[in-house]
């Protein structure tokens, strides 16, 4: 049974608890420790059966018991943390990104050289059942040499300005889970990006320097081209899709709805919104890609996730913003690692 | 050059009219009767550039140029009508039904014996790009042996109830099309059929002594089980649907659509609702039911909707008529002919 | 916490078990009973965190810790296992069918006359997504009054020869389910039952008296007709679906599938088939029935299907198979109880 | 009676002859000249009643019966064929594109000044029924402010390499009809294009210096982003979709299907593969457009694609051309016209 200690508490700290208690075979929670550890969390805790709650994650690095962490604080903690805990000799799961700084992720490399320490990045839409499906299609060669990909990510509400300020920008904070599924969907790097963006939800979001709306063009190491499209506000709902266009044909997948129910009256022929809330939306994918960390530690095999493929969105992303400020193709190559 | 006249100037013979005009090869309308023969219909003849126009059906019966003739005019007066055309040596397209009056149906049946003219009854449906579909794959064999068959059929709108009242019975005037359809797609005959309807959508129907509402069960010769559901009145418009089921698959065909617009808003994913008038629906299917009619003609081949498959659906309409009274399924063989 | 005792530990028993443990708030396994268990069971027990394992039920009747029991031994067992729980004060929540024979049902019933002990049967599909969808669109006036319901229902695969031999007949073992679905759908009783039936998926099913095969339409207590259509064996997978057609619409729902994804290649646009295995397609249904369950005890409010509920699928059911053998619509009250 | 004279009885000139003949109210075709006229078209001709068949459109242009033209010859005379027709006199609806040569195009514009003329060119595709429901949600207010515009256009089959050769290129042979698209449907001027693109389907194309795959971002004068890609080949059809996103929703159009029918087996739920054929998907748009044209000049109302919007793709396809050339994104203005 490996044990797993939880840093930070907040919503994906809880989903992930959750997860493993319920879902996650041959794993546990051992720990959780969150600086703001309240009452709520507490009781929270106590159902799941959690009795060492920390407000300081040391005492789950300290602790010679727990196998693995799951760090699931702050962005801008990740990458310190993910060093203590290499140091500390624990397994990682790290939620994405690992850094918005460079220099941070090529210290959490260096540290983890030479140890047999599993890393894996959060990237959850890759255990999605959707993606899953196009990736297995691709690979088993159901359409052919792929020339042509579209993955298309719309949230369903545009996030107050408060976190847009700090978000690192749209590309790092939301493209990044698509720059993630162009390289896992076709299997390749990116080579070079040319980003159009603009805000149109919110013109406010221009006055934060951001962007809301892109169209994202990626040339990919194998020849074919990919296009991104973000919205950060869909009337409809959380708008998930891809299709891949290869010489044999082409595979797409659309939205999840809570029910198939099409309704038909005067109005029309009304099928369900997709469902709205990333939460309920990946919730599978969430369990799914913790059990393939507990399985790679219980195996000694690869993580699906590591920290090269945690690496390359980011790199993706800094590239796409530079195109957007310079309105250029920015080649990968031409970001600094 | 088939040389066709057309007896009855109403709707549905317009639009054969104007359906060989522009639609059939090897034919054309050279002359058109109607007792009530008005300017603008003159003047709609005019531009088809149809010059033989009559207000008597024999001017047409009896012009040795003719080749075929259109029997459109209501529905009493075709049987006789029919009669007088076999004896005046003319190949015949009768609209559907041919009678109510099974003794009117034996007397056409008898004056055809013996002569090698060609007569087609009007069960457009047959034609229909989607239930082709469906009979193809049966056909083919790409759901096995069937089991069982569905036939939706809902019209728009309820007809005013001076038209119920000389209708014949919805099971007559509505269902019969859909008797056709089991026996066109399944390739078998009706042997027993169970009808359980009501005045749903309108109380005053049943004032009438008619339904508005059914469900009703057939027993095939191949061993099938078929089910017709009808409606007077769909609040989302024509809902013209067949699913087959067999013992290697299942084919169903939808509703036809004026775009394929799908849209996605806050109220949900909206299609468009089907076609709503019959004529829009099946316009195609008018067209090639006359071309199937004139190429029997030129080939001298049997027609695609003989008059015995004009007489089946009458036969099974005057036993569901009859179970719906009795409450007990009736077999085809109860209904004297 | 309420806690349960679990009546046998076959498929279903440890699908409700493990639903329990893992999704059913306020709730424990506290005890399984079956009296074949053996080390497999044992173990997955464990797993679970159950201690008291028995090979005699009573232990479990008999421990005044145990508030609940699940019945989820074999049908024959059913009716006595809950006259004993109920003398024994426990609530229950009993697999369907309570008993192929009504005598046997007319002695819970008497046994649970006075008391207030909940009573839940396992008509788990009302509890599904889809068909909540449709229930909720009814009760909401979206399709306005009932005029028609149509449900289908089709297994991936017919059962053994010799489990059709001990089954009561499709219609007790299979459509029930259909029956209870029409009455959830509907909200409604059903008055009067016509079945045409045969078995056209294997003819040894007939030498065993059964079919696999049946359209059976349905008059009910609201004026609505309903039919439901039945196949041993669907070669695309579990088909279930249904259909409600009212006064201002209709409203469908359609398969589960393992993903979104549709292949659109030189052979054609394909989506996936239905989830092939009943229990992949009803989990959630299975563990949403049983936290209804549990929160009709904690709150003290009536169960969503009681034993009122659990009875008429039988009664029709009874009928059904009268109107088969026959060949005339049967009405309910012919069937003694 | 508008009497339209035909130049170039070539594939698409014996469309439009047929469509004027069989489907445009108030025209006639008069007159057909083509310098290769042969058996087989001099008989075509005739089963359509047009009595005058020139080798020389001269012919056409000279004769003052003759109210309008129809120029269906090779596109490298289009232009020069315009400007005499436009001396003679005659309203002209002229086949896409205009012409590859700018200058050729400026003569005829300049011919055109002073006139009232009406000068339609031949852009189909916006007379289609899928895209008017685009066009016409977004007119409408359906999605509220366009955001985001996506057109897919996938051919069937690649063109031979000597096709290729004398093309012009993919954007001005094949795009052309989707940078008009994007402006029809959004209602706004191309400001700036980005274009990325690759030989894939047959590597070849590029030895001619062409591509067969591409991914064009567009930047818009009201703002919005458009994103059209095109894939010489498709291996499952002619495919031809279109999306709009704005703020308050999504309108997304498929393709078209010979029916509605869905096979569902054990190899899945397989619908039917796209229309192969263009003439077959585009026909009614084919006979819509002159439709139009027809009325402009009975009603002396402006025609719908005048000679502005037959130059804008030109143009666009031209800085697309020099994007794929320089690798960055080029200005409209940048193109010298």
């Amino acid at each position: 049974m490996i044990k797993i200690g939880i840093i930070g508490a907040g919503r994906i700290g809880r989903v992930h608890a959750e997860g493993i208690t319920n879902g996650v075979k041959g794993a546990c929670v051992y720990a959780i420790a969150d600086p703001f550890l309240n009452d709520t969390q507490r009781e929270w805790a106590g159902k799941l059966g959690v009795k060492n709650l920390y407000t300081d994650y040391h005492e789950i690095l300290n602790d010679p018991e727990i196998d693995a962490v799951m760090i699931c604080s702050s962005t801008n903690t990740h990458a310190d943390i993910s060093v203590e805990a290499i140091k500390a000799g624990k397994h990682i799961f790290c939620e994405k990104p690992i850094s918005q700084d460079l220099a941070k992720i090529k210290e959490v490399m260096e540290a983890l050289k030479g140890t047999s320490l599993k890393y894996q990045v959060g990237f959850n839409r890759r255990f999605d059942h959707n993606f899953e499906a196009v990736r297995e299609a691709i690979v088993a060669g159901k359409i052919g040499d792929l020339h042509m990909l579209h993955v298309t990510a719309r949230d369903p509400e545009a996030p107050p300005l408060e976190y847009v300020r700090v978000s690192g920008g749209m590309f790092l904070d939301m493209t990044i889970h698509d720059f993630d599924m162009v390289r896992f969907l076709s299997g390749s790097d990116v080579v070079e990006v040319y980003a159009a963006g603009a805000a149109l939800v919110n013109p406010k979001i221009a006055d934060e320097g951001d962007i809301d709306t892109a169209i994202i063009t990626l040339k990919l190491a194998n020849g074919a081209i990919a296009v991104i499209d973000n919205s950060r506000q869909a009337a409809y709902g959380y708008d998930q899709r891809a299709e891949a266009f290869g010489s044999k044909g082409q595979i797409a997948v659309g939205n999840d709805t809570v029910s198939t129910a099409v309704l038909s009256n005067a109005d029309g022929v009304t099928a369900e919104k997709p469902l709205y809330f990333f939460l309920e939306r990946y919730m599978a994918s969430f369990i799914k890609e913790v059990n393939c960390f507990v399985n790679a530690i219980i195996e000694d095999k690869p993580v699906p996730v590591d920290i090269n493929a945690g690496l390359a969105p980011i790199l993706i992303a800094k590239a796409a913003k530079k195109s957007l400020d310079e309105n250029r193709p920015i080649k990968i190559s031409e970001i600094e690692f």
